[in-house]
């Protein structure tokens, strides 16, 4: 019981969930409480290394075990300072997380942003697990991005390598604007938000699908329709893996992955959203870019991001 | 005198250039003589190691502070193994370039591919100097790239990262096929091919330029017609700049490079090239990707790929 253990932090809008993982990224405990925004940064700080020090005392294993906490947070991170500079849903700015949790835990503290941090979840010990290059794409209200290179997430130069919702595929004519303020990036159309417009658009044109009986229509529920044979929603199943495809094609010539691991709410439906993204993405690559490469689903689930979390401590 | 060198050799289908650099990059001595491509690769690496031998020991160097010997190769290069699979140029197949070196000099040999080594000396002592992650295009008949991460060219996981020229750019619509068998690559618009094909096209089909009364148009002399106020001329460069503009948009997302350096013939036209070129790359990334961020001619000229290979030894 004397190796080193890590611990993450999925630090959300409405829950923060905490976790220990040994050396290997299994994910040995977790634990689960309310984030209490309304109560402000220096309360959520102190609530977060409250449940590590109890999950901790909660588990087998020795406080002097923990090699270091590592957190990621949905925004804008300045990750060698370790502060969040801009968390719309917590509402921060500028808080200086690295700093006071190392005040508080007396532990070296990690942070980095959920997209980064999903990303080296996967490489650690899910569908990337034992593979350098690795390119994970995150589908969720926006389509996020983590580049792991030799087991590490890859920042690039301000920490804004892995951009990949932003990647351009959507032609001129065809595009709309981007949260960004962009047109045409493969956010605004393969993202939860983009496939539930698209399909709010074709049930106000009277567009025939089984989606206009719906009066809140999600992602799933339009997947779910294209799995039943809905021929509207299928196009736009199609649509949304069509520039996904496309968007990993322009990341393949350019970092040239062994596999491109897809999680997110999106990702789960499955070969039919899969199976076109394959194959579009085959029909705009050079053949050697699909030989060896692989698109894959995610493993860990919503644990990725504490999984990550807790990897941003590994050296 | 005793610090080491690091010599680079340019295996060209004409010419094989050499040189020696010292630990800054700095080329010091070069030596150039004829390839002789039709002796066969025997003939050619022993004319190799001859010319090595020739200029170390004409310089004031000794042979024991040669660190070793890199070479650039156009062509696909398997650079684990150090062996040329192809070179269209050379009229290689399968030569093993690294264990023939190596055992005609004794000294440690690496070879890469020309794009990767130009932007490995781009990154030593030219454009890119003291910089972690640039990225270089290198415009020639083709548009080449390479990718330098913590001074050192990212391989990715078949050695085939850094294919900027195969990025797709132009919508399918306008898209003719690249040599690599794609639509609308970058290449198929944004190289010397491809700026000599559009004007052609253009005289062609009759249009007012002056490009019509040349014989054998060129790319250069597409520029100096645009330079000139050649209308049609313009149009093509500035397509020409569009295109790779968006390309570098695209690069920029995924890996956030600090610094774009554009090498090569083509890139010689200067800043009627370059300031389009920006200018549409501003216009195609979210804001934070200009801040911090430019975009730049290379330095070294025709001696990045003798540096670059030197380069391939650093350590």
């Amino acid at each position: 019981m004397s190796d080193k253990v890590y611990v993450g932090v999925d630090l959300g809008g409405t829950n923060i969930k905490i976790g220990i993982c040994d050396k290997q990224g299994n994910l040995l405990h977790t634990y689960e409480g309310p984030t209490g925004v309304e109560q402000g940064p220096e309360a959520v700080l102190n609530r977060i290394a409250e449940y590590v020090k109890q999950i901790v005392s909660d588990s087998p294993f020795e406080w002097e075990q923990v090699a270091g906490v590592g957190a990621g947070v949905a925004g804008f991170i300045d990750i060698q300072n370790g502060t969040v500079l801009f968390a719309p849903n917590l509402k921060w700015k500028d808080v200086a997380v690295k700093r006071e949790l190392e005040q508080r835990l007396g532990l070296p503290v990690a942070l980095d942003n959920d997209a980064n941090v999903a990303a080296l979840g996967e490489a650690w010990s899910g569908a990337g697990a034992g593979l350098k290059n690795i390119v994970v794409y995150t589908l969720g209200t926006g389509v996020g991005g983590g580049i792991i290179i030799d087991g590490k997430i890859y920042q690039g130069f301000r920490g804004m390598a892995g951009e990949l919702g932003h990647i351009k595929v959507v032609p001129d004519l065809e595009a709309i604007q981007c949260g960004c303020g962009q047109l045409g990036c493969v956010e605004s159309v393969s993202s939860a938000t983009g496939i539930v417009r698209m399909a709010k658009d074709a049930v106000e044109r009277g567009e025939t699908t089984t989606l206009s009986l719906n009066e809140n229509i999600t992602a799933k529920d339009v997947f779910n329709a294209a799995k039943d044979g809905d021929e509207v929603a299928m196009r736009i199943v199609k649509r949304a893996a069509y520039y996904l495809g496309k968007s990993m094609a322009a990341v393949a010539v350019v970092l040239n992955p062994q596999r491109f691991v897809i999680g997110g709410g999106v990702s789960r439906a499955g070969d039919i959203l899969f199976e076109e993204i394959r194959k579009v993405y085959a029909q705009n690559v050079p053949e050697a870019f699909t030989q060896g490469v692989d698109i894959v689903p995610a493993k860990l689930g919503n644990d990725a991001g504490v999984v990550g979390a807790a990897g941003l401590n590994l050296r």
